[in-house]
């Protein structure tokens, strides 16, 4: 689908989106905003302007040690300061910033800095002993930067050549000549890590970058008037886009540092005391910190502030909690590595505020919301077509956009990823609303594809569990040699119904929710079903032990 | 400067920026969302969705009509409806929007039309007087679609052949394929007329329009919440992109029709009744309402509300008098149709709120506002280097990025209108201060180059008249042998001062704020001083009759 050319126009349409522009359009009229950044010491604040400087002295350093346009940059570090300013002065310098989860495992680690034929490292201190885990493996790096406010002479490490960020800096000057970078070239690269498989490269670009931080901007309504809190780990698809937004907005930035679970008291008495307005983070740290006030004798005022919540659903009784304890507004946003991440938003449009019943705003706010400008959507069925948008017929959530990973790096055999009209395949079943509300419903991988329809294995999990006796219920789809796939239920009964309940009582409960033809074939009582370290179901394994149980002479 | 390749992103950096992409989004999103037009027999009411299916009628119209990938078809409308729909539907077919401006003389419109060698034409009824008057000169023009809720044959004109608008749309499906139109494309065309010149084509591309929408909805903070009126005539740079950012953001549109400085009542009702929080507009319409509301009993309560104030500098009495009467607040921005036209906006920011008394806040509430994100300024100085940001030394303001135009549509010699490494020359002198503020104090014309050094005519007027003998004072630059330009000024004495006052008191009273090296040469007692049409001192014909003033052997 090669563009046509219309008439041409007289506009600067050469003019590059370029990741620098941000930082340069924060210094230009917001010089003296605030940046904090909490580290062991204590706060460390300094202004846009500060940050502006040592930007282009790290730029500078760059060029100086040998880094050239296109080279990929490893950092390893929390949600620091530093880090904030390497994420403007790396790819503005024409590199690829290349984020490190740290919690991936060692062999993952090697396997991104491998795939990414990153030549140099950036590592915190606190993060020395991964780098060095990886050390062996990783011979195409020439050096390591390590972020600390020690003497080199005082650091242990076993890298070499090591070099101290501070004092690359420090002997530059903080004017730097910023590349003009041709717009599709690579800022940022975050690796998927699935379930399955080797992790994935994604790797954004200037442009996509920048229009995505305008959106977040927009989406989010940020403005110069917001304190906004990176509480999304920095590796984590470019930490949401959070500090590019706000640097574009003006606002001002709280960067927690390094922050763990069982220090949460500290990340509440940031949001707090620096007056955050808006953050991002996932449910996994959202409730705990909730946790956390509900426990406080005064709980905080945080009326206005508005929490993007990403990663998973939030529960209802946590925006709910957030708003009647401090005021908050949990407002749910969905996407993924693969699309920057912002996809959609939920925020309630005018007309349903007086339509709906206060349990049904709730019950709306838990879904994903709408789509943002700028992004194509469709939602394809089991035989690849759109669905309605009838709030009721699922259809896998299929993304293209400026901002949406056209392909993965280097990875082979990844196109049944993509449509053949470019839309990235998200792998989430959803249905949308003529509203255009989406709710996730399944992974497809966990839907059940039978006779050309889907049958959510969510659904019939949930409606099994809501039969009193029954304890834990888990279904999945196994190969049939007539319908592809059919369900089959394990159903763990409460001790005081074993042997009492048959399948007949389990097939009457489901067909009051489902169709005949949907109902499973089978219903296995079991006294166990297979889980992850996580704690779901382990699905796959159930599959491949249960493999053969439809085909012909089985079963 | 071209631009540098970084390392391959995986991006769909391929996919285009478009036009239709805004309303896409609008109807996706936002389908029940109301657009109210007022029309001679009434509000107008229906909702993006209606729209939506007009936008795509009124393309299939134009497809079955011949009209082409790259025509340009100029549209002669008020604020109404149909040019909202035209506004999409036009660009989104591939066609150029060429937007032409109901005041300009019929010799300036048939320019524009010839020049921009204009296929069709769109014509609202009552503006068939003036599509007449063209005619004769237009022969390009394949037909005229008429713009009315009336039979065609009850519709008297010596236009042919014409067709009518609803007639078209009726015919064809709500369905259109949209063409994939590379992003360069142009969308619009609006023409600028200087007092000086033919009029000059600025062609925006689709790139162009979609990055200024996006800019506007963050810089006027627009969203789904707020009811957007669009007051600045959509001739004028593309209706300053108000229509595209308010889809954008899902707002309700409220579209004043037909509208006349002498029907104020009716748009200061639309403000209340409609519930406007938002809208754009120039001290020429907003000034005269703000009188009509001043003399109302019921002063209409619009606490809340933005207004986007252009083309001229707002008077404070007049900011006052909106936030005092109604509550509203005047929002000061900056730009000319070259620039789409956002360039700057002033916002206060919260460190200033502290620091700054209330009448240096409405003071600096005048000034231009800080550069919007996204584009690159400087102001360069009469030896054409860059000047401090100080608040003092004036520059000229020179602007580049995606939404600025970089030349002029087949317009030989416009080169001197910008600079060797791309920016476009504002022709406005302004200072900015270490905030990034903009304060506009001259044109580039009015300016007298001396020595290498300007000299501020205006400043000097001013001053002049500070002076209570004086009546009228200009000031303007005469061609000097050796300092390129010294200031000649012209005085009217008040009539008990004739005769009486001299030279050399007006030099003494100058000197209180003058160097010595900027004083006029020469003083001239007049009686009167030419001025032009709309009552401006009529410099260039000053300059004309003065201009052999400080040659050798003259005065």
């Amino acid at each position: 689908m090669k563009p046509i050319k219309g008439f041409p126009s007289t506009s600067q349409d050469d003019y590059q989106l370029n990741i620098m522009n941000i930082a340069r359009h924060g210094v230009r009229n917001f010089s003296r905003q605030e940046i904090a950044c909490q580290c062991p010491q204590g706060m460390f604040r300094y202004t846009y302007l500060d940050a502006f400087r040592r930007m282009n002295q790290f730029a500078g350093a760059l060029k100086a040690l040998g880094v050239s346009i296109g080279d990929r940059i490893g950092v390893l570090d929390w949600n620091s300061h530093r880090n904030y300013e390497m994420y403007f002065a790396i790819p503005g310098s024409g590199a690829v910033m290349l984020l490190l989860n740290l919690r991936l495992s060692p062999p993952d680690l090697s396997y991104v800095i491998h795939h990414a034929e990153a030549s140099w490292m950036v590592v915190d201190e606190t993060l020395l002993p991964i780098a060095e885990m990886l050390w062996q493996s990783c011979k195409n790096i020439r050096g390591f930067i390590i972020l600390t406010d020690k003497n080199l002479s005082d650091i242990q490490t076993t890298l070499s050549p090591v070099f101290s960020y501070e004092v690359l800096i420090q002997a530059q000057s903080p004017e730097f000549e910023w590349p003009n970078l041709d717009e599709t070239s690579a800022a940022g690269a975050c690796y998927t890590t699935g379930t399955t498989g080797q992790p994935k490269g994604v790797y954004y670009s200037h442009r996509d970058t920048y229009l995505h931080a305008m959106t977040i901007c927009s989406g989010g309504e940020m403005s110069y008037r917001d304190a906004f809190l990176q509480l999304v780990p920095m590796f984590h698809a470019m930490g949401w886009g959070g500090v590019y937004s706000a640097t574009m907005a003006g606002s001002k930035i709280v960067l927690p540092g390094m922050y763990r679970l069982d220090r949460l008291g500290e990340l509440a008495e940031l949001l707090v005391k620096e007056k955050v307005t808006v953050c991002n983070g996932a449910p996994a740290i959202l409730m705990p910190m909730l946790e956390y006030i509900r426990n406080l004798e005064n709980k905080p005022d945080l009326r206005g502030a508005r929490f993007l919540c990403g990663a998973t659903e939030p529960p209802v009784a946590m925006m709910k909690g957030y708003k009647e304890l401090t005021g908050a507004e949990i407002i749910h946003a969905y996407g993924a590595t693969e699309t920057s991440p912002l996809v959609s938003i939920n925020r309630l449009k005018p007309w349903l505020e007086n339509q709906l019943s206060d349990d049904e705003k709730w019950d709306l706010r838990r879904k994903q919301g709408y789509v943002v400008s700028g992004l194509d959507v469709k939602l394809l069925g089991p035989d690849n077509t759109e669905v309605p948008h009838d709030g009721k017929t699922p259809g896998e959530i299929c993304v293209r956009g400026p901002w949406i990973t056209g392909c993965y790096h280097r990875t082979p055999m990844s196109d049944q990823q993509f449509t053949a009209d470019g839309f990235w395949r998200s792998g989430d079943v959803a249905t949308m609303d003529a509203e255009g509300y989406l709710k996730i419903t399944d992974r497809v991988k966990d839907v059940i594809k039978s006779g050309g329809e889907w049958i959510s294995s969510v659904d019939m999990e949930n409606e099994l569990m809501s039969y009193p006796p029954v304890l834990e219920a888990a279904v999945v789809g196994i190969s049939h040699p007539k319908w592809e796939e059919r369900p089959l239920a394990l159903v763990i009964l409460r001790e005081e119904h074993r042997g009492k309940i048959g399948k007949d009582a389990l097939l009457s409960h489901l067909a009051h929710k489902f169709a005949k033809w949907q109902l499973p074939d089978e219903i296995l009582f079991v006294e166990e079903i297979p889980k992850t370290s996580v704690g779901k179901f382990n699905k796959k394994v159930i599959r491949e032990v249960h493999q053969n149980r439809y085909m012909v002479g089985a079963g």
